[in-house]
């Protein structure tokens, strides 16, 4: 199973919005065949395994980090290829979160008199997948905050300047967790300000992830770096279809999608984004919408960058919050990870949800 | 020389203001003696290991983690101890950077036809006693600045509430280090905002470290919880004597250091804090003067536990620094370590100095 983990990172930027699945058939203590999903609607991880194992399946255990599909999506189910290739056994990591297939696959298989396990390794494939676990569950994809910040927790100085505050080896490291990713979500701000491109540079991709700004005035200009080499998404609070051409005439979309206070509505937002199939979201953004995501808690996990520097009480904080009476109404989180980057650090955490 | 380092460690907390130094005597490939130095006045690290070795240190080799001393201090020099046991190698990690020494001690072991090393294992063996090393090499201490904070860089809400944004095992990581510190400095806003003790609980020491309060205006309530349990020092502009009674009439010195703009001149008081044989200082303060100390050079590690909670910009900073207009004049430092301390991060880092 560990194998088939690995295999299934090979998708890691390639199989949005599929979910990354490796397997590997095993007959006789040998591997016998092994594959990975590449990218959507091509062929599931299971039929590259079974192709390469040929006859010798036949009386194979075959290892999945996803219950085998039931279902005929863009491709027949993967149940069926197992059940017609003779294995004997099927052990697969996780459920399909998918409601299409939620457990329906492995029925299919224990029905057709195939020993089936289920479970293990299951962290890890979730985490895999966490995009596509929060999506099929929640209906919203997985929001992960990025911020790279001074050791003392500021993003620029009182002027602006924040270019650059973490080191090159840090910004590559972004560019991994941008390119898998089906989405980078900003907000005009940090256009007004940094006029960023957010797009993945250094590493092959089927294609670039969707650019969300959030811009609730639309005050975006139409010439915004960030609207230039491929998708975009304008989401805003006004309703001005004159303005909106300015946008649509050059291929970005606006969605038009009010909220209270005259802002846009992050949570029906995110919920716009699920039905879009979007898996995972990187937000890199200031410290007014990482606040709004947080407040609403629709943040799930922080990849916080921190350089060696420090820039001292007058210089911009990372999250704008309510302000707190007590220490426990702080929002929390859980640390993953915690590694050196170049001269910086890289800190991972998942948000705590009451 | 690993062990000698191990073996001089366990004076970590006791040997003030001497350094902390460990021995081992190999003879054929064997350890026959060893000994480390315990705490001031008593008898150094070599003389315990060549007493432990007795006559089998004839023709041995001593390893020693810092150049024996070759002065008649409140022990006799260990270099002369040497040569009389008759070992005939010594090596040692590093030179004694005391000017009473500074190579003399590993002179008289080569007059008298000993071979010797050095350098061996050095950066450890400075790192174990920077303060020692600073004193003598810059005449100042050195100095630590401790501060515990949120993720994002927060030491407390807006309306003051701080305890406890860390756990109670940073917490207890926190006390090791002041128990290895000559002297604790705080800065008056602390002791009225907190009421701190600044004692070494739960570890057993020969004294306390002092606690040092800098009060330019000498507003510190004469009962202040700082106060009681052992040494403590007042550093102010003020001259006012009678004021001053408050405190010396219970045993607390009061220490006048004006500096300009009526704040103590913080340069001033370390150059004093060096005389008095103070190796290590760690700093519990808030963040103005954390700020002047780091503005003004003083800082040389700092030492930060991040809680895995966000409090949002409008709470308090860490570190008043002057406004910065480029990103280039930002304090910099070299990580040096980076720990989870319960569900907290420890990170450690050296301030570069230009």
């Amino acid at each position: 199973m560990a194998r088939a983990l690995e295999l299934a990172a090979r998708g890691l930027y390639t199989t949005m919005p599929n979910p990354r699945v490796g397997c590997v058939i095993v007959r006789e203590g040998k591997i016998v065949g092994e594959g990975w999903h590449e990218r959507a609607g091509e062929a599931h991880a299971e039929v590259h395994a079974l192709r390469q194992a040929g006859a010798l399946a036949n009386g194979a255990t075959a290892y999945v980090t996803l219950e085998p599909c039931s279902h005929f999506g863009r491709t027949p189910p993967c149940a069926q290829a197992l059940i017609n290739s003779g294995v004997r056994h099927v052990v697969c990591a996780m459920q399909d979160p998918n409601p299409l297939v939620a457990g329906r696959g492995l029925q299919g298989l224990r029905e057709a008199g195939i020993e089936t396990r289920c479970g293990l390794f299951e962290n890890q494939a979730r985490q895999l997948n966490e995009g596509f676990v929060a999506r099929m569950e929640r209906g919203r994809p997985w929001l992960r905050i990025k911020s790279a910040a001074s050791l003392d927790g500021r993003t620029a100085l009182a002027n602006g300047v924040s270019q650059w505050i973490t080191s090159p080896e840090a910004r590559l490291d972004g560019q991994h967790w941008r390119a898998r990713s089906c989405a980078i979500l900003t907000g005009i701000g940090t256009v007004l300000a940094d006029a960023p491109r957010l797009t993945v540079r250094d590493i092959e991709l089927v294609r670039q992830p969707l650019r969300i700004i959030v811009d609730s005035q639309l005050r975006c200009p139409p010439d915004a770096a960030v609207l230039a080499d491929g998708r975009a998404l304008i989401v805003t609070c006004r309703a001005d279809v004159t303005r909106h051409d300015d946008f649509t005439s050059q291929g970005v979309e606006v969605l038009h999608l009010p909220g209270t206070d005259n802002q846009v509505d992050l949570s029906a937002l995110l919920r716009e984004l699920g039905r879009r199939g979007i898996n995972e979201v990187l937000t890199e953004a200031g410290a007014q919408l990482n606040g709004a995501l947080i407040t609403a808690g629709l943040a799930d996990a922080l990849l916080l960058y921190l350089a060696p520097s420090l820039l001292g009480s007058s210089s911009r904080g990372m999250f704008d919050l309510p302000a707190l009476a007590t220490l426990t109404e702080a929002p929390r989180l859980t640390i993953n990870s915690l590694e050196p980057i170049g001269p910086d650090l890289r800190i991972q955490g998942q948000f705590k949800h009451n």
